[in-house]
């Protein structure tokens, strides 16, 4: 048995409601079980188009499947106990504070991650405008001058770099979960098999 | 409080490895909840032509999307103890063995239905092959006579009649899973939320 302390990356993108979800699991999910959680913001659309995968936009489901799709996300969140309110602007652009997220660490990093969510996926506000950015920034404590370095080259390709990375590791959707690096699972509905991968369960099949 | 028996309804076709593992775990649900099982056979693809949904094989998937798949089937067949080898033959015409669920009930429904799922979803059987369904019926002390009957147009109604209501209900995919007749959960990954409903959990969202 090795002594070392488990890891779990979660790859997520603000556009996506079971990353919120997700997000909203995984602090929780490492106490339990003594892992170092690692947040790898990662920009969907580019994955999408790296793999040539359909984005298969919710509003081409037949009506039956985006009726349970809306009650399935509601279950979720009222099972975790979080708030959950389906946006009025979606898909949304979520390259800005994507980009922010990797100017942050540690527990600043974390707390940005779930303001974004919570101002996206429960009070309905529109994250991809500056204005409302700078205002979260400063709701955490946050100088809204980093929405400024959001343009340089270097913070660009921090995001691609990750985007890329999530590819290359063989990342499709969003969220993502490797445990201790390379055991990868999708969706929020898998962190029952996350949990168990944390604690040492290892599928045969891999 | 209602002090009648909760019920739970799968629908359920044999082509779909997620109804196979959901099959290996309904008796076992209500059997800790003291449900009532109704087993419902419904031909998926007359669903999917009745929503125009599309089918999604999973031969389009992007390769890391498709290679995901196989290993997230894996391990539930291996976290539910159940065998698993993705079949030869895939997709699968599954008309027949259907129709011959729509002519059997009780103990007898139950043990054939699992012999087909096993013999499509762990032996590589050609369940589309009169022979081979004649020799499961055999196995299960029934009579390969039934084979017959599935030409008849009132047994070949009575399949029809089963996947129209699965329709009517909101059934887009399988397998589907109702809760005291109304409430209903997509997919073998949400047979937590089952067990919960069926212990008395209600969404609020329904």
């Amino acid at each position: 048995m090795s002594e070392q302390q488990p890891t779990l990356e979660i790859f997520f993108d603000f556009s996506s409601p079971f990353s919120y979800l997700a997000c909203t699991q995984v602090e929780a999910v490492c106490a339990r079980t003594g892992a170092a959680l690692t947040w790898k913001p990662m920009f969907l659309g580019g994955v999408f188009k790296a793999i040539e995968g359909p984005m298969v936009p919710i509003q081409t489901f037949p009506e039956a499947k985006r009726t349970h799709y809306m009650l399935d996300l509601h279950r979720w969140a009222e099972d975790h106990g979080v708030p959950f309110t389906f946006p009025s602007r979606f898909p949304m652009m979520t390259v800005a504070p994507l980009r922010v997220v990797t100017l942050l660490e540690g527990e600043e990093q974390s707390r940005f991650i779930h303001a974004v969510n919570a101002a996206y996926w429960s009070q309905d506000r529109n994250i991809s405008d500056k204005g409302v950015l700078a205002e979260l920034l400063s709701e955490q404590g946050l100088s809204p001058e980093l929405l400024i370095q959001t343009a340089d080259p270097e913070v660009k390709q921090r995001l691609q770099a990750s985007t890329e990375e999530a590819v290359s590791r063989g990342v499709f959707g969003a969220p993502a979960l490797f445990v201790n690096g390379d055991l990868m699972f999708w969706g929020q509905d898998r962190l029952d098999f996350v949990e168990k991968a944390l604690k040492g369960w290892r599928p045969s099949c891999g």
